[in-house]
């Protein structure tokens, strides 16, 4: 039977419920003694490369508690993307430290890093057992019915909308929301779930899936504008042009009739919605009341704002990734999750190679997007669970319907 | 005794917690008979000259039980100003409808408008009782204590830094958050609730009251960084520069060492977070990593994240207003708070004139600033009891202390 140490490392964007994943594998791991040591690597592979390691054997519960509801990476997090040269030196300090369980809580780049850390351990015949433990608020990996942090990141977004909503009411005129998502629009369609009324907004909604001309974008704002007196848009910071390239990327090129400020960034930076904002006013008129907001990295790491379900998935993709090393037969993969049931909603996790979720995201399916504003009722039923419940709110517009 | 319809209406940016001082209304007038119709005016004041009404006497408790905990003006709100002209078309609504009593949810310039119309009404010998029921996110009403609005919105300021203090510690790096306050710090200050330990961030607070020089601004954050390898930077959106001009004044003359992108806009703009992170990275290196959040409408309009001090005063002055108005002593004012205790934290109501409250606004003490670039613990134990319970988050750091 194998024995010997651990080492768990956080990766990528902070989430609401990393941590969560964290405490699964510290308090699973406490049940099994095929692992002594569990180090924690601070700032994920450069903690691992830097002999930089929380011992976390002994954590108390009282501390684990409050780590475990605490938003980002508590072992730290980083940016590096590990090449071949990088993959050997963690190699080698798994070697030093008689490392034989590698867990690493990421998104598919981390799912590459432990996949490259693998096959070196293979090669050199150093006994290694190597999972991915899923986390993105973009739900982007591959093979994963959906992942952790992407439920609260979504219940964040779904909440802000609902409340501007409601402020867009009040103080009529036309609102741009832009929500993280480079590449995959599922935390800005989770905007929808906002809506409960015909009128509510988000009434238009603007994923990277679907490219959006200057044309499409002002015609519909126009539409929207002209028939409730106001509107409500949410897009995605990783909106595109026919033709692929980013309006972030044709901002920087100066092609948008509007020139940008310096370079563009686009999470933490309001470039993007300041442009949005600034079209809508030179071509639909100045005195329009045009505001924009840029949720930024509340949307990932917001405390005392998580959905149920998403955290308690999260500390059981964290536990079950444990468990599955403890048998022989799993040499590595990524802890994934299928719905075994949609009423009630029901996951059952799985382990799928690494191989299969590395490197490439997935995409939001043609079947979520609807005329290139609006997002589908199978999207709906696909996030209504994963991100629980929402204040019932209400309206005097109510007593009109 | 005085006998006639009642007038309900909301002003300005809304709050969470308006619809809670609406819904202390709604419900206190059903417990006297003065009151015969109580008619919510739709977007304020504009709604008393267009007799656009909502009928309130019979709308059902389980809509309203929905409504108080639903962020922004369930009314609509209005930014419209009145001056003496269009108070009179107000006061010649009120005749036609007779309306003997007004009950205006709203900051300072709507305690300003009630007093305008209270006085015509005193001049024309129409028996009017005109009641102003505060609200603002500001917390810059003069003679209130403090206004409903600001503890919900401190909360989520509080809550969202918190967040980031771990987002930053994750991902090192620079980071600005602009908070809301044109002319007032008070909401900014909050942010100072969320240092736990000594090395947590908010590292800088700058407020509107401290003026702050670009050389100031820069030295801080320089040393910040050397010292703890990131810098978190609370910031109020009304920053003024040494002589009293805004840093968004600035930015649009061009006077600062980088030009702004068109119209500076505060709010739902990310125009003055772009400019800070664009001058940090000038100044201090452009390979620094530098993030800006603009925290926006999300403040104040953010459905399920109330503080429940907050929420319990709204109501409270709006049933109070009611109370006060049914006294044939108190013709006209402002209900206002006043702490009774300190430890148990209590407040009791009571009347102050309109004219005390209108117009001008109350800014931050200096006993609350410290060094231009900090909150004091004065300034702590006075907005805790309003911001109420906060997560109890934990972080791996506590291990070395």
């Amino acid at each position: 039977m194998l024995h010997g140490n651990a080492v768990v490392g956080q990766s990528g964007g902070p989430t609401s419920v990393i941590n969560q994943s964290l405490v699964g594998v510290i308090r699973e791991v406490r049940k099994h003694n095929q692992i002594e040591q569990l180090l924690g690597a601070r700032h994920g592979v450069r903690g691992v490369i830097n002999d930089d390691f929380i011992p976390l054997n002994d954590v108390s519960d009282e501390l684990l508690n409050r780590i475990a509801i605490t938003p980002a990476a508590a072992l730290g997090s980083t940016r590096d993307k590990p090449d071949q040269a990088y993959c050997e030196k963690i190699f080698r300090s798994f070697e030093r430290h008689n490392v034989r369980f590698f867990f690493y809580i990421g998104g598919n780049d981390s799912a590459d890093t432990a996949r490259l850390v693998n096959d070196l351990a293979r090669q050199a015949g150093h006994e290694l057992r190597t999972f991915h433990i899923p986390k993105t608020i973009d739900n982007d990996l591959r093979v994963h019915d959906h992942t952790p942090g992407y439920g609260s990141a979504a219940k964040f977004v779904v909440s802000a909308i609902m409340g501007d909503n409601y402020d867009n009411l009040s103080l009529q005129g036309i609102k741009v929301d832009v929500i993280m998502g480079r590449h995959a629009g599922f935390l800005t369609a989770a905007s929808v779930l906002a809506r409960q009324h015909e009128e509510d907004g988000p009434h238009l909604i603007y994923v990277p899936e679907a490219p959006l001309s200057e044309e499409k974008f002002l015609g519909d704002v126009d539409r929207v504008y002209k028939k409730h007196n106001r509107c409500l848009i949410a897009v995605s910071e990783g909106i595109v042009v026919p033709g692929g390239k980013t309006w972030a990327e044709r901002m920087e090129e100066g092609k948008m009739e509007r020139d940008s400020h310096g370079n563009i960034q686009l999470s933490g930076s309001g470039a993007l919605g300041d442009y949005l904002s600034g079209l809508i006013k030179a071509k639909l008129g100045s005195k329009l009341r045009v505001r924009a907001d840029t949720f930024g990295y509340l949307q990932r790491s917001f405390p005392g704002l998580v959905s149920d379900v998403d955290a308690k998935e999260a500390r059981m993709v964290g536990e079950m990734a444990v468990r599955y090393s403890m048998d022989e037969t799993n040499l590595e993969g990524s802890v994934a999750m299928k719905r075994v049931s949609e009423k009630p909603y029901e996951v059952k996790t799985f382990l799928t190679p690494l191989s299969t979720v590395a490197r490439e995201t997935k995409h939001m399916p043609a079947e979520f997007i609807e005329g290139g504003n609006n997002i589908t009722a199978a999207f709906c039923d696909y996030a209504r669970p994963l991100v629980g419940e929402l204040p019932r709110v209400g309206s005097f517009e109510e007593l009109r319907r």
